[in-house]
């Protein structure tokens, strides 16, 4: 069998710009992490070290910066859709162009309990993350888009058991009926849809998401990740599956009987590794597949 | 000249204690990393691994989780007071003991607007610290009490400049009179009375700091943090100094004019390293100094 | 559309296990981080909470350890591969398994310029790593068996040019036909047998990646990672693929000039961010693809 | 009292300076991340934000980068010594600077058995470091010379116990003569000369130590701290004190009895957090003490 080059792509990665609004004394902030990565008629490259069709990936930072002034920079989606788009219409070679986007959020810092004008503190709870995918041209014209989040830190201290499971010679674990639960939740969901209120639907998701973790009296982490994925394709037509990956943080239950002092689920050990990890998709049934949508670049989205 | 020991300590370094009180349905949570360094008559251990007057750190680590509970856990400060205390006033070969604490945030979710009784979210935004020196014991104890935080980050997107500054022969930077100003702020204040409410106290010097970088109109990171310390120290007279130590999270103005782009302080580029990195500390006159409350351990304090 | 379960899995990720052969004065030691992933009959747990047919990943944790023990671990594909087949044959639910592992080398301290027989250093150098998914029972069993490493990091002073690439509006970088090449190379081989030798191999490929990165002349990074992978495959006929990923560290040219210093190819500043980042896959042509060979589930393998 | 500015500092932190040597074939590569601080007459820029005796930070980048053209890269030490004096002795208003240098050392790669002209892959094992602070001028001048290294990982498998510690009502660990023993050494000597081999006192001080952590069959690692350090201030008579900071990276037996599998110290699980914490200072009697040398600027050296 021939050996030839198969999958490929290139770009930038990690670009970090900072966009500020300053057009009157309230100023806005977007501070964003954005990548970009090429598929299109790159063998040469590869093969003969021709880069004749080659873009160069600092010319790819150079118009991520610009486009954050030109086209503006107020949700991650449309900006992302907007350089995938540019990259694909304007650059004769390029077939495809996928574009992933962490954003950062800043909380105005009050002054005498009042928002201040041009002062932020990070906020530093979860990570909004975007990936586009933008693909051919004219009718051809495919965008596959993700919005999603990760590292949202969560934990409840009861409303949580761990029982009935299957046992093994290898099984020593302890059936609970009350347990701390924790994770840290990366949650990614695929449009049908670009006519979608960006803001809005992101903080409507990370609602329902929160708020099914807190309600819902947990059988098991993966009775949680199901129903949080339910309500939110129950809530948005537009959302055609729904991914999770969350790390079980484990917090044992400290042992306090040798020296005399009851522990009744109030003192943890909050442990670092190993850690379980729990993988759930919510899907309409029947909605065609998107692999391009979730063909990670970075790793980071 | 003879080689001999010389200063020297041992502990038990990042215990994980989360601690849920659940004495009524709405459950409270505090959530640190602990650390703990004995000083005392331990030099046989490392002149001729002798470990009879050695407290193992696998038992100060014991120690640790049980006063959570023992003791409580709502201050920090107490609560490293009190294990402090413990190893000195119980050990007989222990002349101080150094407690490290970092704490982690959580903030309550809201289920349709009402905060729920046992369901979090991590703040993730500062992590505030305490260092806690116990020596000696009786009319010779003394207690150094360090409280703060560290990356605390927070930016302002006008208000700052840098001009007027020294120039040689190796100097390129253009002055400029409206900048983003960001850093990623440690500060840690000393104590001179451990009859403080700790809690309040902590958030009103968050506050004076927050809302002094908001307000001043800064010639210079230095004089920020002049500002800031001074209005600390104006505000609070159990507190002898405040020390600062702030990364300059450059923001570089990105150049767009090659596409004809205008770029008004509105595009940036985060930079990560190098960074410009200020030390200061602001302190009352002709107090006596401590060293032994700033002599880090682990390094995270 | 109904809203129904789609992919799914779930298990413990990196257990730290370390393993000491001490039948002889000489020891060896393996170091790794292994993860386990299990597929199989497990929509009761999601669905409505029904554990019965979950083995729970504390037991997968056990199972790990007691392996490196029962079964020896002296390398990481077979440990995984027998791993991964007793999830499958022993538990009724489980239709595949997938193992990860990375891979801590360790190299023998030299006292008086010889080995010793009992103390290492850690080599600190690449990653080596195994994803093992094996699938089905009998006859229907498959065994996909992906190896390589990661954190590979390597450059050459000289020997790489850029030039001669596509520019448009936003293109301002100067072609060079002398530079830094420097990255932190990812490379991952998949094996259609699992009858290898496979230290051998690992060090064998490893080589063959290096010394092409070395003599190479490169006209692009794209160009050395097709003739890195195009060279393992020439060599071993039991590897079906190659994957690299590989950032594009970029060292620039510092300017000395307002300085009056002549720097020609002398001084660099390494950044961090953004990088360019190169992915590759070389194939033999007409190979059957292997979907789920490539399906990380921590990410970090 | 009044309340008035103390200790202050101010500099460049994390310059990533790398130096190809290419004046014959065969290249040399030096890299390394450099920070300065400077101390002297600020008070002016805190107190009211005057930048006039300010040399910029940026401008103490420049000159980093520079010198490692100017005056050439090949011992830390020295190009630290000579960065620093350049400070003192050209800026009017600078009284002391400390420069910090942390260095990554690179290994030639091997090609058919020899060593390649100019490729090298990251060595990846512990982090060299020099910490440098130049004060005052002509006669005053003094030079604090730390050297050292961080995070050279080491194990032995056997050689190590720890019996017969202190007990009390919270201890619960059980003596051991046969244990794992390793840890992520930060050592650091204080020299008091400048006149000094520095490559071949680096290597000779690092396997001094090494050598001894092998050899000595360690009663607790407070011991095997003190032997180390005792050893190396009898190899080098111009090293005053060497200090020693050691993670006992714990490496717990793991219990394998519950399966009926034999752990005669051969698995291992190698925890993350807590960890045991050792600090020591092996010193000449009566060398006077130099505490500007030991304070860290940016956590790093």
């Amino acid at each position: 069998m021939a050996i030839v080059l198969g999958s490929n792509r290139y770009g930038k990665a990690e670009n970090r710009v900072v966009r500020i609004y300053r057009d009157t004394d309230r100023h806005e902030i977007r501070d964003i992490n954005v990548s970009s990565a090429l598929r299109g008629e790159f063998a040469d490259a590869y093969l003969v070290g021709d880069q004749s069709k080659i873009l160069p990936t600092d010319t790819q930072k150079q118009t991520a910066y610009s486009f954050s002034k030109e086209r503006g920079l107020t949700s991650i989606e449309t900006y992302a859709l907007e350089l995938g788009a540019h990259f694909v219409d304007t650059v004769e070679y390029v077939q495809s162009a996928r574009i992933e986007v962490e954003e950062f959020e800043w909380q105005r810092v009050l002054v005498d309990g009042t928002e201040h004008d041009h002062t932020w503190v990070r906020k530093g709870q979860e990570t909004r993350i975007a990936a586009v995918t933008v693909t051919g041209s004219g009718a051809d014209r495919t965008n596959a888009v993700i919005g999603g989040f990760k590292d949202l830190v969560i934990l409840k201290s009861t409303g949580s058991e761990f029982t009935g499971f299957l046992e093994d010679g290898y099984t020593l674990l302890e059936p609970t009926t009350d347990r701390v639960m924790a994770t840290s939740l990366i949650a990614k969901w695929r449009f049908t849809s670009t006519d979608v209120e960006w803001e809005s639907t992101y903080l409507g998701i990370k609602k329902i998401i929160i708020e099914t973790f807190a309600t819902l009296h947990s059988l098991a982490l993966q009775q949680t990740l199901y129903e949080m994925g339910k309500a939110v394709l129950e809530a948005y037509d537009f959302i055609a599956e729904i991914r999770f990956s969350a790390p079980n943080k484990h917090h044992f239950l400290y042992n306090l009987a040798p020296f005399g002092v009851e522990n009744n689920n109030e003192v943890f050990n909050a442990d670092d590794r190993p850690y379980g990890l729990i993988e759930a998709t919510v899907i309409r049934d029947e909605v065609p597949p998107a692999p391009e949508a979730w063909d990670s670049y970075t790793g980071l989205v």
